[in-house]
């Protein structure tokens, strides 16, 4: 008897089979993380093929679960979808060599990724409370970090203190790689963390996230180490980036499509003459990958409804001068916005 | 002009054009990093198509390398395929979705990855000093991870210190998630870490690696803290473990293929009766991806020839007891095989 949610997903896939190899939708259909195995999806069970690096832990984890574990790999996975001719496999994350695969030995292939997104961009009560987890240690580590940037600290010093921090309050790792930068550096929306030093004055930018049970957080602060007196720019500039990024919680509702959620943001900058230094998305879906579904972005044609979750992050760069964004991962609840970030202060820091 | 490297890779895929967007093929192909972007390689020239985030960097970072950079995405990427017809795509790493957009276009597909891996897997001296530095980096870790090392320390403090290390030597993060594991969690041979607190007498595990300058190393040591006299078929497994890990130096040769090379250690753990222990492959190739091409594995039919980067890694797992790996990056150099791993001692340590 499959669980009702594995029960929707083979209904909506419109396949006789799912067959799934991707770490993050195993992890998603079984509860199980491994970097290899097989997923089976029927009409009547679901079954997770393990080989014997993983098979004695999944065993173990999914013991009442209702998911069958089978000691095998690509070879056995194959001999048990036999049965069946119309296979789904996810397409996005589906590579050429494997279908070619599948279509020499005679199944046909439609996609099931429109059926598995439909089911993980709504989260879960559990799932919610994960990625708030995720959110809570990422603002704790940043708090710890805080007190011991001084000047002459470099950007990898930084990136390895708030990674250490994340782990020690409990992150199973980062979402992504931290990215951290000084001064004219965060004019680069993805700047490379290197060797440069802090100086006092120096604009800090810093984004990122952690892991927790599989789910991600996704988080961004700039601020200021000592204040030079030179900053009247970024100073305004912070509180348009700022305004922009709170009108989201204020303006926008539940069934707007991303590209009315992005554009109050991007239209208040516009009112700033800065939308033309914003230049890319207001946010992205955030789930057991850091960048998921849905898309909000001028092309998010999508509406956004209660239980998705998703960044806010409107930034603004001047080249080689200056680069200020600000991001929470949020949630769409009750019809409104809501910000899983609440222990840091995002008005204007100054070391 | 192309560069000889990319002309050779041009010549060999037999395509008309060669149309890559997966971050590491694109670091290999243009060595700029970034997590977005499309690389064209046509019969004159190499064109990378960057997003905003990206534009300015790479421009910045290629100024001078015959590569050209252009502002873009996906459509501009496109618009320039359209003077061609047969299009090489990595196979492997080409989702289902993407094909079926460039199909719709009119384009012929084929696949690109066999050249592309003909050129990777022999790492020129550039390459292998990478390496040889990622590796450093994370023996140094090691050293400095050892003394802090603790009774009633968890898997998960373990690991949080071992990636700070890391980061402070000089990595630009993890090449995989740490593996730290207590006791009989070692016997899962990719076990999670987690909150198990260390006690006297417990063997640890740790997988670990890092990355520099986007080239990755790979290292497992298991030792014992405290010796509580327990620990005699544990101290016979880790000779025999510590035999067949280094039996590849002594008798691998170039040209032997990953069967025959994994067949020395398999072979020898057979003689001892551990061979049934020893539940996965010998190695696998190491370089901008920590798995990558050639196999060390009873599967692995190619020969291993000079500048090939590979792990030597045989395990023994005793299910709920214990779990035993010891694991250099390693090369083939003159003939033979070479560690990369020159700090730490493999012989059995007592903390």
């Amino acid at each position: 008897m499959l669980a009702e949610k594995l029960r929707k997903i083979y209904d909506a896939a419109g396949a006789e089979a799912l067959f799934v190899e991707q770490d993050f939708l195993r992890k998603y259909l079984t509860g199980f993380y491994s970097t290899d195995g097989f997923v089976l999806l029927t009409a009547e069970n679901c079954t997770f093929f393990a080989d014997p690096r993983y098979f004695e832990a999944a065993e173990k984890a999914l013991n009442g679960s209702g998911i069958i574990v089978k000691e095998g790999a690509y070879a056995q996975a194959e001999a048990a979808l036999s049965a069946f001719g119309k296979i789904g496999v996810p397409f996005p994350f589906t590579d050429l060599a494997r279908a070619a695969t599948l279509q020499a030995a005679g199944f046909e292939l439609c996609d099931c990724m429109p059926a598995l997104k439909a089911a993980m961009e709504i989260k879960t009560t559990a799932e919610i409370e994960k990625i708030a987890r995720a959110c809570e240690i990422a603002e704790d580590a940043f708090l710890a970090l805080l007190p011991q940037i001084k000047e002459g600290v470099t950007e990898n010093a930084v990136a390895a203190l708030l990674e250490y921090e994340m782990r020690r309050f409990g992150a199973s790792g980062t979402s992504f790689e931290t990215i951290v930068a000084f001064g004219a550096n965060g004019s680069v929306p993805h700047h490379e963390t290197g060797a440069t030093k802090l100086q006092f004055g120096d604009a800090v930018l810093i984004d990122f996230g952690c892991k927790h049970e599989g789910y991600c957080s996704d988080c961004t602060r700039t601020f200021l180490f000592g204040d030079d007196k030179k900053h009247a720019e970024f100073k305004r500039i912070y509180a348009d980036v700022l305004k922009a990024h709170e009108l989201v919680f204020e303006r926008a509702a539940a069934g707007m499509t991303g590209r009315e959620i992005d554009g109050i943001a991007r239209g208040y900058l516009r009112e700033k003459g800065l939308d033309g230094y914003f230049t890319h998305s207001l946010g992205h879906g955030i789930g057991l990958q850091i960048h998921e579904f849905p898309v909000l972005a001028p092309r998010g044609g999508e509406p956004i409804v209660n239980g998705m979750v998703f960044s806010d992050e409107p930034g603004v760069y001047l080249a080689g001068e200056l680069g200020i964004r600000i991001e929470d991962s949020c949630y769409m609840d009750g019809g409104k916005v809501k910000s899983f970030m609440h222990k840091t202060d995002k008005n204007l820091i100054i070391l």
